[in-house]
């Protein structure tokens, strides 16, 4: 098939064409599949725009929307093939139209670039993932809560320095993990601004003189409103899929940490967690060996995610503005990013689901090193000395604290996100708020 | 002056130990100076707290206040000194108020702890910070308004591939950067969310059995809410602050390209835009040259940025939850970055009102190159032919495009942000909403 | 085929299951097929070492040899297949093992460990890729000293601050790139010695008490010695890679710059260099447009590479020695940096076999203004005045410099590396010394 | 004072000028500090070849020399200024050179440029810090040597998934970091050939017509040779500095685990190391508490480490060649580097001297599970069965291994780098090699 922008197809022929080809084109053509309906669904809305601009016919108009509902089947199908000499979906969908309905299948793309194209299609699809992987947050956040509840205030040593610190409680440690999930849910509000906006009509980065209604247009995709500058889609592209991809690599830094607890509670000498061996597995040389190797790949995903974050980072800085050629390498870490977020969520849900607090272990591992602050407030509240003062005394003395029994001290924890009070109907709220 | 936990004195004689107290102490005793009024209104906001709780009687309390208003004057008399001896602001402040009040200043450590303390002045400090560099940001955007209004459909050309590729204009361009930044500014919704809560009374990361009310607390330092669990304010720091930066150098990466574009542009052989010699600096050795330096500087800061960015990614990841003393190195990030952020955006308002459009030089590039798809348009529209049709004729012969004139194609882009109609009403609107 | 350290094949039928399978092998079988041949490589002198140590008769090793040559003609074939049910390529090859010669293909596993063994994968291969990358970069290096040379005193402004500065010349321009990728070959130095060292023999990070002759084992791979601690070799997964790909990234980030030279003086108005038709593409909606691609395709590589950087950089950070799971996933990356260098490099090299410098637009850019500086240094050395002197007379007037001409100027550049004397003799020998 | 390009002085009245002022010199006059005894010996060797080119008489160079010679004791009595209005080190030396010598200072500049003249001072600074480090690496090294060969064949567990694996010994865990810095310290070679090439006589980039012998200037610095092509010294800065700063954080990341052990094992329960007091410190509100303070900043100076990179990474990407203002940004993360890669490096020093192997508590946790694989080699050598067979049988039934005690193991264990035989006389040998 001959590309759209090429004057003649007789010079496609030496080995250096084609290997050019397979440069320029990359990774692309494979890339696109997943775009596909979201390109559909935008020249469905375009090819309206421009028949309400006098470009089409409502007839005309009715034949392509029919035309790419058809390509759209062939796609759910598995069977829309986009090629290295397509070069993209853009071109494909287009040949497809043009073997569908002749002619007026060239008119479609009066109007708008495949800049424009591609940046509409990338933002309908970050709408609807990002939707996806905020469903699956709040979905973790509440097992993590279930977790937390069954155990609330199951003592478990809380740590400082990778070293006992003082009483928390399996609900606190919980609920933790889950309020960092659900904030972050929350703060999504910033980017959600930022792709609700349609780049639909901004062509090439600078408009065209087809009168198209371009905040009809954004209404009928879904967005809130344009993109209004032109120069702004292309200013936009890259730079707000950063900020995307750094806003779910707030996610799953999250898991990573988590992960990073469950690695170490649930081996010895500790064992504070019993991991089930769905989420395990052996080592081909030391036959004893039961591996946590879900939870290492959790906190391992974080090195992707940084990985796709810094290729954005890259990518246009210090450029100026208009469209660039380089622009095309910004797609695959969206994907990627997101493909690997939902799967970093997908398996801390099984992890989650496979983990199960062992309370004998928890509690014998609060000792009474645990206990000295609290045998230090003691002391200021019954015989109110100053924390300073009584601080010292059981520094020099430890034995101060030996008669301080976790059960006794949980139920003193009385504020709101302390061991014995960790606060779970708040985040039930949280999670309900605002999905 | 002794340190909060320090047993004795006598055993910092040695060499070792010194070189010890520099290296764990770093630049703290220097960053922590722009927090210090922030953990002054911590504290204040903390003594209330834990007089309501029991362990101050009202009148301490006011004695407290006084005393750390009086340490307030001192610091913005800049005569507050924090020592490497000291270690940080807590200790000084701390010790300050011994000096004042005797023993009852030991009492104000009571239900807290120098985690929770540096994370909520931290996260005072960002929310105040966070609000100046949106001001900053929403002026930068009006005076790039001003110069859109101006110039509004002076012609300009339009790049695409560094390439000469359509119409566009001055209005245009402009406005294209102040909406990034414009949208930017609202986007802050998300990292506002973030920071608006308050992690005082978290303690060391497990709470205490101080029975605080850290609704009310977080509502007196005026924070929406407070982080629930007290686990989730250690797990927050660094990644929130992680966040904050990006999202700051999500503003000065709208200005690295701006930059960019006004180095280009300002230079020879295109001469679009004029320098005035205060934003320009000469050579030591080439007598004949006015250097955009001033730009050059504000497209540099992104490095910077990207390196405060990167630090703060690398904080946490693998660790567990809790303090880690690691991320006392997050704060000198989250300082320059802010100081940075502020620095940049002060540059960029002054070489906005220190450029002028050069209406006859802009005028002069745009030849008719610019005008194919215009002339394929018309085609289109005139003679009912596909635009596909239409850019293979033009293609074959440039000369269809040459009897185009920038002014009347001008006058045919009507749609909203095309270079004819570029938006600026709207603009003005995104200005003042949320200011 | 069942896993090496599976207990039983029957507890793999849930769901979760195989969704646990999915993420925690990831694209390992499907990575891996590059590596065969050097697991394989490795493996039959891992077998050697363990006939010298007693394990294996000199039949049996024999045997192992020949049943891995013909895994390897599979593999050649094309028709060695790895599943997701294999895990890897170790499992994939040792099952293929045992189906040639039975029980037999069971005690080649005998004193090492998966960890080792990928180890040692993936040295070898970075030993070979690194070798091609070098190879390249030095044909890259000589086009353009062969460039440099047919243009080498043809007159070409030298730009500072993206302003006209002084005079330069096509060859010294050329030739400054040309050094960059010589000088880059030459440190090659340090990662080699990194990579030139054999995992093989250190098991699973610890040794084992099988007794292997490491470094005769190191020497039979090719490598210039073992890791001597075991333990090392489990330290050095992922740093060793990451300085690797840091390396890779030096070389593509000329090639970044260099594209970036290209792209601005191939267009217009400079118009310095002709690119042939084969390495520009088209616009779907500009038919007068001829672009870059390939040029903008090369400078964009960078984010990429940096991407590939900041996964490694976070891989190992804040973790405590031996094996992670998580360092399966620093795989990838390098995979993917060695291929994309290596299609970076040779785009590179079909880009600078399709430009060709422009003389007569060189010269005519070669305005007086060029001469400011020249003409300060006559006065210096005319008149006896100091340079700063001179400087202030020709900032004053620069009419002073008008009667300069590039020819005249060029004789005048005699030092080594200045635009009449590039030295591309040096950088000749550059490109033999160590190739 | 009056800079180097400046016209006239009246222009720098405005309020704005100031900001301009203090925003485009940053920190530089700061900064500089550090670096002004290598621009003096630089400016020495220049005023020697401008000497031999005729443009100064000897007598005028041993002026010169003099002065400069005064200046630099000047400095080293900590009395040389630089300030804002200096704008750099170079000015300002400039600037007391006129005031000593008259007009003769003037003549200095002639053939150079502060392009060349920042560069050739930082990498003669980058020469010297670097075999600072080097040194203090092989230092570091040698103590983690004595440790291990006093603690040679002490038992400790190995781990791999954070889970004990197999036998390991003290010996073999210190000897592995030992080994990860003499390697990183042999592979300097690759920065070093960088680093090792004069930029002196490049001037703005371009070169001059003063007949600069540019080797032999090379070789009066001690540089090895020069960068050939005047234009790659422009091209180099920055992207030498990057590798150089990669370099580094190689170093340091071999800490950053070397801390993280030490945390893990110097806690509880595992307390295999002794802390003494002097790396430690307390905390505010636990008075039990004894925190690896020093070890945590080691790990986490890891993350200042990777900042410095990243703002490196982005400092030239996409610029085209040539000077630009940027580039000045790229002087601070080499010099904060280089502090803080030497500042770890002490601290680790201090830390390996202060921590001590608890060899009862090492030996303990040093239990059967441990010899599972051993277990299974035993089948292999005394039943001569397969691995794959024994590795079952022991899965099945642990007990297999329970007869196995460490000290007859550690016999077993022979092989270079296994350990019993960890290999300590290689690692002494490579300490020695090249320092």
């Amino acid at each position: 098939m001959s590309k759209l922008w090429q004057k003649s197809s007789t010079d496609t022929a030496s080995e250096t064409a084609k290997k050019v080809e397979a440069f320029t084109v990359g990774d692309d053509y494979r890339l696109d599949q997943a775009l596909v309906p979201y390109d559909i669904r935008a020249s469905k809305v375009h090819a309206r725009a421009i028949q309400r601009a006098g470009i089409l016919s409502e007839e005309e108009m009715d034949r392509l929307h029919s035309a790419l509902d058809e390509i759209l089947e062939t796609w759910k199908a598995g069977e829309f093939e986009i090629t290295v000499s397509d070069e993209d979906m853009h071109t494909a969908i287009e040949n497809a139209l043009i073997q569908k309905v002749g002619d007026l299948g060239k008119k479609i793309h009066t109007g708008r670039s495949r800049n424009d194209q591609v940046l509409t299609a990338m933002r309908l699809y970050e709408k609807e993932q990002l939707g996806n992987i905020l469903q699956q947050t709040r979905q973790c956040a509440k097992l993590l809560i279930d977790l937390a509840e069954e155990y609330e205030q199951t003592p478990m040593p809380g740590y400082t320095h990778t070293r006992k610190a003082m009483l928390s409680s399996v609900g606190l440690w919980a609920g933790g993990y889950a309020e960092m999930l659900l904030i972050q849910a929350e703060a999504a509000s910033g980017v959600t601004s930022l792709i609700n906006r349609s780049p639909l009509g901004s062509a090439a980065g600078f408009g065209s003189t087809i009168d198209i209604d371009r905040e009809k247009e954004a209404q009928e995709q879904g967005f809130d409103k344009p993109l209004v500058c032109s120069t702004t889609s292309q200013l936009s592209r890259g730079w707000i899929e950063l900020q995307l991809v750094q806003y779910l690599g707030g996610v799953t830094a999250v898991l990573n940490r988590f992960a990073s607890d469950v690695i170490r509670y649930s081996g010895e000498p500790e064992h504070f967690f019993a991991l089930d061996d769905v989420v395990c597995t052996g080592s081909s040389i030391m036959p004893q060996k039961k591996n946590p190797d879900v939870a290492e790949l959790i906190r391992g995903g974080q090195m992707e995610m940084a990985g796709y974050a810094a290729t954005l980072q890259s990518a246009t800085v210090n450029l100026g503005s208009g469209y660039h050629r380089d622009l095309q390498l910004t797609k695959e870490p969206v994907l990627k990013a997101f493909e690997k977020t939902s799967r970093l969520l997908e398996a801390s849900a099984i992890l989650i689901q496979n983990m199960e607090p062992i309370p004998e272990n928890l509690k014998k591992a609060c000792s009474s090193d645990l206990f000295a602050a609290e045998a230090a407030y003691e002391m200021v509240k019954d015989q109110n000395i100053p924390f300073r003062e009584a601080y010292r005394k059981i520094a020099e003395n430890p034995e101060l604290a030996s008669h301080i029994r976790p059960e006794s001290v949980m139920k003193k924890y009385t504020h709101l996100g302390s061991p014995g009070n960790p606060g779970l109907t708040h985040l039930r709220k949280l999670c309900s708020s605002d999905s």
